[in-house]
This record gives C-alpha cells, sequence and structure tokens, in this order.
C-alpha cells in the first residue's frame, strides 16, 4: 500500500497532499495500485509504462498550483486523442496510428503540470453513447456492472468515476461527454464547440465534435476547461473562448426546463420522480423554472443520425471503411454505412433544415438564461443492448443529440441518489460561451446534494455559495453623492433598472468636494496622495443603463474606476482635477451624508 | 414628354422634384415612358401594367422623407425575388409559379414608400456572371451592346445603369450583384450575410446567397439597405445586422489591396492600370494601402464551384431538373448537374476544407479594416461568351467568389472611366456586420472621382446627403488613443453601432499622457491649466453602447467631459490626475498618433 491510499484523487485533496509534502511520483504509484486494484481491463486501452510516468513526475518543477493549476494530477485520455509516442486507435485496432505529438489540448494539460498515464476505451470511432461497441473487453460502469457504462467515452467516465485518475479527457458529439458521467456518477463537462482545440483529434463530426472533460467535482473540472482553452490557429473549427474564473451561481436566473408534457423517460418513473426532486432544488436555490415545450430540441435532435449528419462520421474514415470494412465494429459499420444513400444535394438540405428548426428552438430560449435537463432518460442494462443495440443507444441520447448542433455548451452533474439508488443527475445548458454561467449553477447543484464522488464512497465538500450577485448585463457603480438612496437623484438609478447591494468606502487615499452649483449640490470624488476613505453606496446598474446615466453627468465629473477600502476595483462618479480649486474640501466628514447632516 | 423627363432618378433628384409638388405617379409615369424609350425586351421579364403601378402611386401617404424614406421611388426586382400576385421565373419559363406575397425585403421597401415596377432578367437560376444565360432576350449593357450585361442580376443592372428606376434588387452568391454594378458603371451593394431576409426568394445557395442593391451613388444604396435590413424569425439564416446611418469615411484605416505578383487581369493593361489609379487616390484620400498575397483568397474562391456548394444549387432545383431537363438552359444544367456526382460525405469533406482555407485568409487579414480589389479582372464580348460560355465566366469572378464563402460584405463602386473610355471600378470588402465603414469609403472615392452615374450622362455630386449628424439616442464622445480608426481598440466603437464623425482638437488647456502598461498601450487625457491642444476624434455611439463601452475602461481612465477648441462640450476619455506622476508627458507631441509615428 502506497502513502496516498487513503486520499481522495479530487483536486483539492491531492493538492493538499502535494502541500504537505507529497510527490507526484506518489500521486502516480498510487494511481497505478489502484488500476491493479480495479481489474477491469476494458478500461484502458493502452496504459503507459509506470517508469515512464514515474520519470515524466520526476522531472516536474516544484510543486506551485499558482503557475501549474494541475501539478502532479494523474489523468487518462480517451483514445481518439493524440499522446505522443503511443498508439491512437479509436477502439479500431486496424486503424491505429502511433501519435508523433500530443494533440493540442493534452499538450496544454502537460504544461500545466497533469500527467497522463493512459488511453481509454470507448465506442469505436466516438460513434455510440453505450460503451459496448469495441473490439475491446467492455469496460464495467463504475457502480452497477449489469448496466452499461455508457459512452462513447466510456473508459474515461469509469477511470474517473473509480478513482483512478483525477480527471480525464472525452470527446462529445451527441452526448459522449455526458451520457457516461450520468452513469458512472460524475461530472461531466461539454465546452462551448471550439474553445478546445481538435488537433490531434480523431473526427467522428467534426463541425460538432468537441473534447470534454470528466471530474470528480465542477470546480475540478473548470480547472481542467481554463487550463485547455485556447484558440489553435491550426483547427480551422477553434474559436476564442472566455473561461473567466467560475462564481457563484446567479440569482434569479431563468431556467428552462422541458414541459411535464413533454418529458420522456420511456417509463422510467424513478427517474421521472428524481428529475421533478432536482428541479424542486433549483428553485429551491434560487432559479426561476419556465415550462418550455421540448418538441423543437427533439426535432432538432433528431438531425443527428436521421440527418445528413452521419456523412461527417464518412468522411472521416472513409477510405479505411472501403478498404477494410470487416475491421470496423458491425453495429458501427451499419451505422456510418448509411451515409452511402446520401447526396451532396442531400447533404446541403439537411444543413437548411437544421437552420430552420434551430431557429424554433432558439426562439423558445428568449429571456431563459440555462436550460435544464435529465442528462439520461434512463438506464440499460448490457442484456437490454444485447437484445437491441440500437434503440437503448437512440434514447440515452434524448437530452443530449439536440445540444452541439445548436452549439450550446452544458455541464453534466450528479444530484444525488434515486429512491433504488441508482445517481441521479441532469445537465445544465447553456448559450455559446456562457461556460462559467452553466458550470456555477451545478456547482451549487452538486454542493446542495452532498453525493457520493463517483464510486469512491467519498462525498463533495460543500463550498462558499455566495451572496446575490450582479447578473454579466449589469455592472457595480459606486455613487458618493446624490445618487445615494433617498438623494435627489437616486430615482435616476432605479429608473434605469438598478438595485442597491451594499455599503462600502473607498480606499483610505481618496478626497471629497462639495461642488460649486445645484441644485442638487452635488460632491466629488478624487483620488490624492493624501486622501482618506470615504463612505459611498454600490449599485448594480444594467450595462445598457450606464450610458443614459454617463450622458446625464455634467463635467467636472466623469464617471471611471474607484477602488474600495477591500481592494476591489469598481466603475464610480470622478471628479477631474482641476476643479478642486473652486470647491470646498470636504474629505474630513468622510462622507456626503455626514457632510449634508452638519449643515 | 413627362414633367419629369429632365430628372435624373437618382434619390436627391427626384426627392427635390417631390419636395417642389412632383407626384408620385408623376415618376411612374416617367419611369415608363423612360422604359419605352430604351427599347431593350432584355431587361424585363415582367413588367407591371402602369395603371396598377400608378394605382399604387396614388394610394401612397402624403410626401414625408422622414417616416418613408424611399416615398415614390421607382425600383425593379430581380425574377428571383417573389412581388405578390406576379410570376417568379427565375428565368426558366417552366419552372415558374405566380408568388402569393411580397417577399420580405420587397414588403419593407413598399412600406417605406418605394414603388415596383416589375421584375427583370437574370441568368438562369441566378447561375452565371454573365447575363446571356437565359432563354429571354440578353439585356444591352448600358454602356456598349457589345459587352455582355454581367450576371447573374443582368436586368436590375442595367435598368438602374439606364435611369429607368431609381434602384433595383439584384441577388449575389458569387458575384451577381457586384460584376453586372462594374460592367454597368454603377454603385453594387452587397450585404453582410443574413442582414437582408432571403424570405421569398429562389435559393441558388441557400448558405451563401443574400439579396443585393443597385443604386446610381452611394448613399442612395445605403438608404434602400437600411429599410430592408430588419431580422426575420421565418429566415433561419437571418442576422441581426447593424445599418447605422453612414458616417464620413475614417480617417486612417489600413486597407489590403492584392499584391503587384498576385494581381490576375488576364492580359487587360487598361485595367491594371485603372486598378493602380485608384489605389493611388485612395491612398491620398487618406488609407494605408497594404499589399497582401491574394493566393489564400483565390483558393478560397475556387471552392464555389470546384468544390461541395454546387450542390447547393442542385439542392435548391433538384426535382425540376431531374423531371424536366430540357427545360434547363444547357449550360446551367451541365454546371449544376457536376452536383451528381458529390456525396454527402464530399460535401462535408469541402466543409472542413472552406474552414481551413478561411483560416488562412483571415489569418492575413488581422490589422486590416478593409480589403481593395478591382471588381472585375477584364471585359467579355458577347462573342466571347459564344466562343467560350464558362471560361470567361470563371475569369469575371475572381474578384467576388470569395466573398460570401469567407462571410464579407463589399461594396461595387464606379471610379471614373479608364483610358480607354470603359468604367472602371473597385469592390471595398470588410468583414460581416461593417457594411457602413465600406460605404463610407465607397462614398469618398465615387465622389472623388465623380463619374457619369450609370449610362445616364449625369454626375455624381459631391457631398449631397451633407454632414450626418448624431441621432438623439446617440452620443457624441471623443477618443484620443486606442479607440481612434485603424487602432487597437475601434473595434469596440464599431461592434457597438459607433459610427466616425470628424477628425477634432481639445480646447487649449489639456495635456497628454503615456500611460505605463498595455497591450494596448493606451494614453490618458487630463485639464490642467497649462496645456495644448491634443488631436482627437468624435465618433456617434448609441447611448445602448456607452454602458458597455465604459465598462471596458479600465482605471486611471475615466469617461466624462471634454470641450473641444470651437468650444464645443461632448463626453470623452479622460484620466484621473494621480496617475500623470508614473506616467509620460506627450502632450508636445499634439497627439497620439503622432506619438506613435515618433516611436
Amino acid at each position: 500500500m502506497t502513502v496516498l491510499a487513503d486520499t481522495s484523487f479530487d483536486f483539492a485533496s491531492l493538492q493538499a497532499a502535494f502541500a504537505s509534502g507529497y510527490s507526484a511520483a506518489d500521486a502516480v504509484e498510487e494511481a497505478y495500485r489502484r488500476i491493479a486494484l480495479a481489474n477491469d481491463p476494458g478500461i484502458f486501452i493502452h496504459l503507459r509504462r509506470k517508469e515512464d510516468v514515474l520519470a515524466e513526475a520526476h522531472a516536474l518543477p516544484p510543486f506551485d498550483p499558482e503557475r501549474f493549476p494541475l501539478w502532479g494530477l494523474p489523468f487518462a485520455i480517451k483514445d481518439n486523442i493524440d499522446l505522443a509516442g503511443v498508439p491512437t486507435t479509436a477502439a479500431c485496432p486496424a486503424f491505429a496510428y502511433t501519435a508523433e505529438a500530443d494533440s493540442f489540448v493534452v499538450n496544454l494539460l502537460r504544461k500545466a503540470g497533469a500527467i497522463p498515464v493512459g488511453k481509454t476505451n470507448l465506442d469505436q470511432f466516438a460513434t455510440g453513447l453505450v460503451g459496448v461497441r469495441t473490439p475491446y473487453p467492455v469496460p464495467k460502469n463504475a457502480l452497477d456492472p449489469a448496466i452499461v457504462p455508457g459512452g462513447s467515452s466510456s473508459g474515461s467516465a469509469v477511470a474517473v468515476a473509480r478513482g483512478l485518475v483525477s480527471f480525464a479527457l472525452g470527446t462529445d458529439t451527441a452526448g459522449s461527454g455526458r451520457v457516461p458521467a450520468a452513469l458512472n456518477n460524475i461530472v461531466g463537462l461539454k465546452p462551448t464547440l471550439g474553445a478546445l482545440s481538435a488537433t490531434g483529434v480523431v473526427p467522428a463530426c467534426r463541425t460538432l465534435d468537441t473534447i470534454s472533460i470528466f471530474a470528480l467535482t465542477v470546480p475540478d473540472a473548470w480547472r481542467v476547461f481554463s487550463a485547455a482553452a485556447r484558440y489553435d490557429d491550426a483547427d480551422g473549427y477553434s474559436k476564442r473562448v472566455v473561461a473567466p474564473r467560475m462564481g457563484a451561481a446567479e440569482s434569479a436566473l431563468r431556467v428552462g426546463v422541458p414541459s411535464a408534457a413533454t418529458r420522456q423517460f420511456f417509463g422510467d418513473t424513478v427517474q421521472e420522480q428524481a428529475f421533478a426532486d432536482t428541479l424542486a432544488r433549483l428553485s429551491y436555490l434560487g432559479a426561476t423554472l419556465v415550462e418550455l415545450d421540448f418538441k423543437p430540441f427533439f426535432d432538432v435532435a433528431a438531425m443527428l443520425y436521421e440527418g445528413a449528419w452521419v456523412a461527417e462520421r464518412m468522411a472521416a474514415v472513409e477510405t479505411f471503411m472501403r478498404e477494410r470494412p470487416d475491421e470496423i465494429h458491425p453495429v458501427t459499420r451499419q451505422i456510418i454505412g448509411a451515409a452511402n444513400r446520401l447526396s451532396a444535394a442531400d447533404a446541403f438540405r439537411g444543413i437548411y433544415r437544421l437552420a430552420d428548426l434551430r431557429r424554433s428552438a432558439e426562439g423558445l430560449m428568449t429571456g431563459i438564461d440555462l436550460l435544464c435537463v435529465p442528462t439520461i432518460p434512463t438506464f440499460y442494462t448490457l442484456a437490454d443492448l444485447e437484445a437491441d443495440p440500437v434503440t437503448p443507444n437512440s434514447r440515452l441520447g434524448t437530452y443530449t443529440n439536440f445540444v452541439n448542433l445548436m452549439d450550446l455548451c452544458g455541464i453534466a452533474v450528479p444530484t444525488g441518489l434515486r429512491a433504488d439508488g441508482r445517481p441521479s443527475g441532469v445537465t445544465l445548458l447553456a448559450r455559446a460561451g456562457q461556460d462559467a454561467r452553466a458550470a456555477a449553477v451545478a456547482k451549487g447543484l452538486h454542493e446542495d446534494a452532498l453525493p457520493m464522488l463517483g464510486a469512491t464512497q467519498l462525498q463533495v465538500r460543500p463550498g462558499d455559495l455566495g451572496n446575490p450577485r450582479p447578473d454579466p448585463d449589469e455592472c457595480v457603480i459606486a455613487v458618493v453623492g446624490a445618487h445615494m438612496s433617498g438623494l435627489p437623484l437616486n430615482h435616476m438609478l432605479t429608473e434605469l433598472g438598478g438595485w442597491f447591494l451594499e455599503s462600502a468606502r473607498t480606499a483610505a487615499d481618496y478626497r471629497l468636494y462639495a461642488l460649486p452649483g445645484g441644485p442638487p449640490q452635488r460632491p466629488g470624488l478624487l483620488r490624492s496622495a493624501s486622501g482618506s476613505t470615504i463612505a459611498l453606496e454600490l449599485w448594480a446598474l444594467p450595462l445598457r443603463g450606464l450610458g443614459p446615466l454617463l450622458a446625464s453627468v455634467p463635467g467636472p465629473l466623469s464617471i471611471g474606476s474607484v477602488t474600495l477600502s477591500d481592494d476591489r476595483c469598481v466603475k464610480g462618479f470622478l471628479m477631474e482635477a482641476h476643479a478642486a480649486e473652486a470647491s470646498d474640501d470636504i474629505t474630513h466628514f468622510g462622507g456626503w451624508r455626514a457632510y449634508l447632516a452638519s449643515r
């Protein structure tokens, strides 16, 4: 037994161990011990030699999580993503090639200090949501071996759920980064398309693919995303996507959910109840639920396999499939082979129809900040898939297939156990680029539910859910005079949609002046080498209101940046220095209200 | 002869006539008189009954150009765009159907007071750039009947050039809204894709099509665009595109042009010289020319007919083509029929290749505000097309084919006469959504050249719009640094709907500092007892954009009031006085551009 045998592989636990002196090599030793103990030959298609991985761990610079946010964290890579020097099989041995270089994302993760241990099993060519369409042994579901592991990123999800690695990369076209997360009780982050480069990834549907991230907690997944989201000039579909620090969940979000009439659980009433329970918690946590007719989303979803996009899978493997058809899994061959019947004109007709269907579904989302859907409608056993290899697979994609076709981002998150002990979970979906918004709500739900982490027997630790915060389309503005509560110009803030946040003070180097003129009489705030701390109020104001507010401000006043006593920096009223001469210095009052009270 | 026989049909002339008491019916009478006089059966496929058009003119509310900006202006419509109650033929009689309703754009133009007189000839199914691929008589080029009229929007361009109507609608996929403009010496505005709804338009390549606008002057084309650019929920490709009022051309724009080595004129040295002359004028007017290797743009262009997009044309007419192939023009049938060899996988491979090629071409445009290209590389005669119906057509698309594939917008504008008396012209191209920027530069070039308007024997009048002023819901903002034209933060102003007003200077008591930090490097403006006058730019900005702009401004910068050298007071960027100590005083340079140039 190694020194880290009792340490969870979530980031906080492992980083605490590193901070107390354990080494990255200790983590590698423990990962390999757990992999051996797990005794599931279906998880990894290729495990690196332990000596090589230990050498990589020893070669790391000293532990410094600021510079290397993923320092020493062992991770696994779905076997359709290149790792230098290791074969990439896409779960098709005859297709395999040895990668000459790391994929763009793996390279970034290694630069951030993470250590790859091996390549994981998948539904061949990432075509499937079940995890059984592989010529290798099927990975066992981490919680119940009778249930399918989910796919296509089966091995990556199981490796994280069983605590073998700290995180893993998957890919997601139809739901391959979310369905196995739900089936194994872990977090599955499906980024905005283009946020993570596809350089060094075997394409499934190149216009719809993304690398995805499995982890035990939402902040863990988010840290990987933050390290990996970089623009790649070599990928024609790469986009510049902002990965800010994840804040607390916003208050008063409007969350669209499938209406009761359009929810689909294929007879699984336990799942139906679990979803209803989660929505109740989401509402309790402050969200406003809006029931939506989900038919337009299901119509979009149908395009993925019934429409032209199967031809993208063909485009990816056409030469191989023509030359060596017998090397392809029979179910996979049948699915991709359907593309032979489709002409280029069919492809464009599919593209047009998608544009129209998307428009309908997007129309429903007007005024909606997020969607919340079950990640999977129900569970299927290995026996179910033997009896019918296609129908259960299709049904598992009920709430995932439309997502990339609509360019939404999302994150699948566990929300506790169902009445029968199986894991329940939902996916939060947001518009492209709003990954942080979805993740913040997912974190809140996860910490509210406090479920077991994967199959590790450990619980998530609750974090700080925070106070109400301004929406992304609002700004915080500091007012020091007539715009404060109860004073003559306060109505301007409220009429422009502003709301009071808190009372606060400036940093200690400001001066306050009573300006000539009025009514209303007004003060001016000036940063100065010798100053004091001045009382103010912070208001949240919609960005669209900031323009009219500014337009109403006469010289010598302006709106700039004000530093607060706790070092926060917010927008706020300032005055031009040249006007100080004609004004009274009232700094010693400490604020406008005290000055007014003295008169 | 009617009362308006001597009045040009450009907007200013006709509106002046309306203001002095002439009626819309007078304009209609004159249009029909000119159409009869033109005696070209190739221009219109369907001319409305004059009585019907006169009735529509009589039914207009009283002349009020503020409420009805296109009041009384007769216009023509390419015959692949629906006009209620009239057949839409797409120049294929067997394909024709009678439109039940106006297309979305025609409806908007009628609401703005414009009066449609008829439907114009085109290359069948908008497939061609020559104007001769039609079963109807070929419209005569307005300037030289030996030359092809250009297509596919042949009839619309000729109708405007001959002064028969005030403006006309075309469509543009490969260049159909620009090539005939160049061949007939008029303005051809090719909007950002999605700005004008495609509802009620026969598609050519639905992902690449747009309605386009022909007019005698740039402001005329712009007014039509402003009236027609509205979001259409029923069109899956409609986009919300800002159509602000067109300002003056910005100073110091960086304009990319084909390098001498990659310019293609197919031996036409007169055209080569004309283009060089126009670039010299553009440079004289203040643009900085940047020579670009144009090969990546030509590579993109090649995708349009050699790649998968021909299958979009097939998707539009497949049933008709299968059932009644003999009804299709033989050249058109041959071109579209090439799609029969393409599979859906081929289509997606084409889409991927375009994404990669676009990325290369877009990389070249980093730091470039506009492109300026010849609209056509040379001229072809009807005899040339009889000898070879394909090659001249392909060559005419040299500088137009890549534009919609790259989602650029553009405007073709005449720039005077070549040495041999043929019309010369260029196209200004900008990124999607920056139609106003391209139009402002085109207007400047047009008014600098003062060419004849089309074939009307009349000249454009300079500055016939006067100096545009901000609307009541816009404010004027003074920028002194990185937000000025061509500098790194200028995009913030244009993205927020800002438009350039003028260059100006502060009053004589300001100081300018180079702030520490960056990139981008930024100056700060401070009012001071001892100062100087500082160069700045005035931009008009919608009030709703002022908030987002202010939110993006870091301390020590603020937005307050700036006094100009002519005593006007406008909003503008300022700095806090306390930051002067850590900054370099660069007041003596007189402005940020002069400072940058000195380094």
